[in-house]
């Protein structure tokens, strides 16, 4: 852009948008754009919260033998009929049953093996005394209880049977995930690959993270806080550097290899807005311009394989339209739910938040003595209202608002 | 151990614990032990969900300066006093200030500056005209509507004043924080430290993760769960390999350089049981034996600086008891609360869940067509219960049970 007058077109283009699409058709135009991204092989002590690509069947029973279920003595129940502390009954012992270390022998009615958990039973033997019901006397021990056949034993496949469906694709893994899948033999497990998200930083004023702000540059807000974001949503984030305001540098950094660029500032319709007109002639720019507060000056739109999002550099704006757009992008990528990774919680407004019909509202809000407390509404540059603030309330465009003492959803950041 | 016939020690051994400790007494011993560790500077890059350690507050103004919050032009708000759609008022456009780059010159009644969003409002002048009240008229530009004094700027110190304490040591970070330390300068932040996590897998019967299960081998599952769930709560994960079921072994293993140690398997009374003997002669076993099911083989103790936690070898006793124990630990440890990261909703049952009193019961749950359906309570070895499971519900040991139809609070693992 050039210093001096503004010529026509420059003026006409800082009036701001012809026309502003609705949060639903933006979001009705990403939606088509989000299919999930192909799988990869992870090896299973860094799978814990990925997205499983393929449903997951045993090769094994798991236990693949029978085992004692209790510390005691493995035997025949006939052997034990009719004992109790009255009538006790002895039995040779004739070996150890260990994890791991089977007791090899055979075993007779009268004789009992000594088996540990998790132990494997020895052969035809039916049963395990439990050790509480037993008692040493010189070279054997007695049996104080009877115990039916079965008693204290886990079959094999009692926890896994070969060949049953496990899990199903799509499923986020559990740290209980990986220890069946791990049971099983496995090693690793094909999940959804992480989205490469391309952060695209612009602004002539901006600082990188690190510095003092000085005189009129302001430290980059933006880019730590939309790289903790994407990350969190499943995303790999590339953020090399800061990106000039020039349109050489923004065409160069829209071609990064990466399933989504998020490009934050210089999202309008002014003159130094150089990213929509940049997409529109490289891509499509599908929506440009959304019915909502803040965030209004968001662009939607495509560069090759690339799902490009113009995010505004107001701060708090960015977070909006990552929680709207972006977000949304990568969870969906990446095989996740689209849904808001925020638990929602309700409570009573202590007053009134205004907004007009047409227009969506992302309205920072407190939880104050069980009440709902609006923070300013206004103010798309005060990035600590998103911090003072415990979440946010919708406000949809379909709505005048919500009076005083009304009961509303409020979506926690925490 | 030996193989043979068991001596009258290991006879009295394998009868269980003479006395098992409430849950009420085993964390009222953990708690005590839980100080919070030490601080660690860490980059706003790897700060996300990290916890801070020192209250912040800025060394500066947010923004520095008086700035646009509009696209527009900078005017004196008497400069455009009484202009209407019908009372076009003529201004002479003198330059531009862009973010970053201010207008340098002086402005004076009749003149104009246009200005970007954020851009610094230059010298004296006290007011911007938005873009849309303004039209090009050949060489100048004409206002259409007034504006008052103030009007469209955003004043220095607007975002945050310098001096202003931002966060309270203890805050767990979220990505607009990041945003707002790095708006402040901030290139890198003092958190407490990650808790130092060994795990400490034994058992002579298991093979590593990714290897098959073969004969009475079985693979580790608890090495990857406890892993998966130690770092999710915040904990640096040690784990190097498998510990073979060896006093010399374990007790090297025990005296890892390290905050907290957790013993999987090998932590109950019976003869193979060498952890609770080694803690107890080379450091205090303060607990062991606890009322609940499963995990009441659990053991207690510290050894040096290190919390060691004897966890059961069974899986679902081994989450179980890291639920309980090991998590709230690390999570203490790392500055975190104590309380479980898992939501709590709330559901009826679909039948009912008996339990002793005297016991503390950990029953899996499913969600099931809008009840809560109790999984088999038994089988303490059968991990695939808990990833069938949504969550699980905690019976007290003041309580016999629910009834079906009940309201409980389930805990959802997901």
């Amino acid at each position: 852009m050039q210093q001096g007058v503004p010529g026509p077109n420059d003026d006409v283009r800082m009036r701001g948008f012809a026309k502003r699409h609705t949060v639903s058709e933006a979001l009705a135009w990403l939606d088509a754009q989000l299919g999930c991204l192909s799988a990869e092989e992870v090896r299973l002590s860094s799978a814990a919260g990925r997205v499983l690509a393929d449903s997951v069947a045993s090769d094994f029973d798991v236990p693949g033998f029978d085992r004692a279920t209790m510390d005691g003595y493995a035997v025949f129940a006939s052997s034990t009929e009719g004992a109790s502390s009255y009538n006790r009954l002895p039995l040779a012992v004739v070996g150890d049953s260990m994890p791991g270390r089977p007791f090899e022998g055979s075993v007779a009615a009268g004789e009992a093996v000594r088996i540990m958990t998790g132990a494997p039973i020895p052969q035809g033997v039916d049963s395990v005394l439990a050790a509480e019901w037993v008692e040493l006397e010189g070279d054997h021990i007695s049996a104080l209880a009877s115990v039916s056949p079965g008693k204290n034993i886990g079959k094999r496949g009692e926890d896994i049977v070969r060949g049953t469906p496990l899990f199903e694709a799509g499923r986020v893994l559990r740290p209980q995930d990986l220890g069946v899948l791990s049971s099983i033999g496995r090693g690793s497990v094909s999940v959804i690959r992480r989205p490469r998200v391309r952060l695209v930083i612009t602004g002539n004023e901006l600082l990188p993270t690190g510095t003092p702000p000085r005189g009129f540059e302001i430290a980059d807000a933006n880019g730590p806080m939309l790289a903790a974001l994407a990350d969190r949503d499943g995303g790999e984030v590339l953020f090399p550097e800061l990106v000039r305001d020039n349109p050489a540098a923004i065409l160069e950094a829209l071609q990064t290899d990466a399933d989504i660029i998020l490009v934050s500032g210089g999202s309008s319709v002014g003159v130094e807005d150089v990213a929509p007109t940049l997409v529109a002639e490289h891509g499509e720019l599908a929506i440009h311009g959304i019915a909502m507060r803040p965030s209004s000056p968001t662009g939607l739109g495509r560069l090759g394989d690339r799902i490009v999002l113009l995010l505004p550099g107001n701060p708090v704006s960015s977070l909006c339209a990552y929680d709207f757009f972006a977000g949304r992008a990568i969870r969906a990528l990446g095989g996740r739910s689209k849904e808001w990774p925020y638990r929602k919680v309700s409570g009573r407004l202590n007053r009134k938040i205004s907004s007009p019909i047409g227009r969506l509202d992302y309205a920072r809000v407190k939880l104050q003595d069980g009440f709902v407390e609006p923070l300013a509404v206004a103010g798309a540059s005060l990035l600590s209202s998103t911090t003072r603030a415990d979440g946010f309330v919708i406000i949809g465009d379909d709505s005048e608002g919500f009076a005083a003492g009304a009961e509303v959803d409020v979506w926690l950041y925490g």
